[in-house]
């Protein structure tokens, strides 16, 4: 079987960075089919690669290693990790780079139990004990792995490019380090219920469009009384679109990710508004 | 045979867009060989999709997929479809993206019955009869063929990727969804000869070294007496050059697509000119 | 055994320039890897082309073919032509894209005759003689391993591409031209040691994060007295450092390829400094 590896990472196009990463992989494990997840992550941005990744990784075959490489602690004393879940593996800094896969673990978890994740994910960074969720993690610390130089400055070609590879090629996750318990993670934005029955979101994401992508759900929002009445960045919109061209102005739909996004038809909602990630987005039941 | 698979959209290269629907065609097809022309192409810029892919595929295997998204009118009624043709099958919405693909074969079609099809190309947007042109085209209206769940918003990763991969997997274009006689073009720039004997023609893309490629071909320009004189924006330019390097300033040359260029020695010709898309430059005879 | 073939140019990712080369490399060896190292070099820039490719190619597999096209005298009299060497193989113009790699060449011939190339390499611009280099080198002057057309401004997709897909096929290099007894080379910048007991070294590329590569080397520096201390642009940087995160402010520690870099630790050495490529950059002992 041929398996893929992925790659999102912070280093641009330009400069041979990935290129060079792929050298490596395919020197290690010459079937690899290697797909670019983004390399455009603004340099050192954690959520932004979190919430890449965590919306990427369930459209790919379970055997999939996705390599995340955002990683402002290079060279310093943070661990370097790799991660089996049910839906594929994850070899990254442990820096919270991983936080929406680990959370999509713990919320299916803690919904086998019937326990709602949503209020009890950490509301600060800290680590986050593995238990229970179902997934295997090793710190990195075997460096038979590794490429035998070792910079202090690119860990993404020189080791975890090289456990990426190896572990496509078979090696057990157990034999690249030894086993942990917990994972770095970050807060992740969520919305709360307010007093006055709304509902207060946020941007977590502003796409390429210009489209902005929210924390809110569509099943919150269909809970509310009547037509959703979203405000943002003192614009308002009524009612939620079923398409981009729908109508003219800005327009709520429910996006590809699963949550509620603001749009412009043909235009960039994000110029329009000038909302950037994490403004807040309210909903009210119209009045 | 590992078939390829081409994509050209409007989605940058940064939100993980991209890299999702390579993780669906991998899904389905596993041995694909994926190829991007382009994911660079202005937001909702139909024409310039149009000219890129069509410019690129003729360098690729006849066996070749192409899937070209870029779809303002997604989730809308706007037809998808699957188009078979001798030199390669595309997997597009029905909004024009594929026109000079199309007129590629309807020229080829009409010149066999010794017609010149250049003045009959539809002025105005329409949808272009397919019969006699050699092509076999469906709507894509079997569900079986798509991912379980379709967003409004993302029909590339949802419908086009999963439709083209099964395509590659062997899966009949009949199969696919019902017949289609018609496909949707736009107007494609050409040049106009004058009264006066000159002829008039247009920039159909800048290109990102600045050079200006337009719709006049060589052998019009060769059908004036004596060395062509090119008037673009207030520049004047005597006579075909050999290659980029032979001079300074502004030079014409026949570019890689087969349309003469106008090209500036070691910078841009368009930052030169301030020439865009759509700028006239007339050729007159020298006087 | 599937070869892999790797892309360094200056035609940016837009315009389907690239998607048409690896559609040409396809067409003639299926079965190739195609790895992007990178085409976001500035339009033109050879020392860039040479410095990026000649990082790269040493993480890839000796098999690989790289073929590096920045070529602003296409259609000119420039040779074209192919390398080979211990390490790898290299279709380019002659134009001095590929300096680095001869450099690598020509300082291992000369250290196993325990001769110091440092202080020999070209300070101008000028053929460099293949003797005794291990290097094969022919011109590109056989046709038949061409497209049947070629263009005078898209050598990269009508001669470069074909003649690496024929020779990943197994064509012989020989079969490819004529032989060549020299190949065209740039200056590389090289620090210099001054009378007082400084070294004078330049900043050789700036990166996407703003490090400023330089051409200091780890063990030059390291044979000064005491802690080293960094000038550049008006700021100063005592001793190095072991990792980005290592403290705020400027830094110097020792790069992934191998060089003396100034970095800011989550910010842009480049901003900071507004040093470029070529500005002087010198090393003193601490006083």
């Amino acid at each position: 079987m041929q398996r893929i590896i992925t790659l999102t990472t912070d280093f641009g196009l330009d400069d041979g960075y990935v290129g060079t990463i792929k050298g490596v992989i395919l020197s290690i494990y010459p079937e690899a089919s290697i797909v670019d997840i983004s390399h455009g992550i603004t340099a050192q941005d954690i959520p932004q690669a979190a919430f890449i990744i965590g919306t990427a990784y369930r459209f790919f075959p379970p055997h999939t290693i996705h390599v995340v490489v955002v990683d402002p602690g290079v060279g310093s004393q943070r661990r370097a990790l790799a991660l089996a879940t049910a839906e594929g593996f994850f070899v990254a800094p442990d820096n919270g780079v991983l936080s929406q896969v680990l959370k999509d673990q713990y919320t299916r978890a803690l919904a086998a139990l019937q326990i709602d994740a949503r209020s009890r994910w950490p509301s600060t960074e800290m680590p986050l004990p593995l238990k229970g969720l179902g997934v295997k993690a090793v710190a990195l610390t075997n460096p038979t792995y590794w490429l035998a130089t070792v910079s202090k400055t690119f860990h993404a070609r020189d080791l975890f490019a090289p456990v990426a590879a190896h572990l496509a090629n078979g090696v057990p996750l157990e034999h690249l380090g030894t086993p942990i318990q917990d994972a770095f993670v970050i807060h992740l934005p969520q919305p709360q219920k307010q007093a006055d029955g709304t509902i207060m979101g946020h941007v977590t994401y502003v796409d390429h469009f210009g489209n902005l992508i929210t924390d809110l759900t569509p099943s919150a929002v269909a809970a509310l009384p009547g037509e959703p009445v979203f405000e943002i960045a003192g614009h308002r919109i009524t009612g939620l679109s079923h398409y981009y061209g729908e109508h003219g102005g800005l327009l709520a739909l429910v996006g590809s990710a699963g949550y509620i996004e603001i749009a412009a038809s043909n235009a960039s909602a994000a110029q329009q508004t000038m909302a950037r990630r994490g403004t807040p987005i309210r909903v009210r039941p119209a009045s």
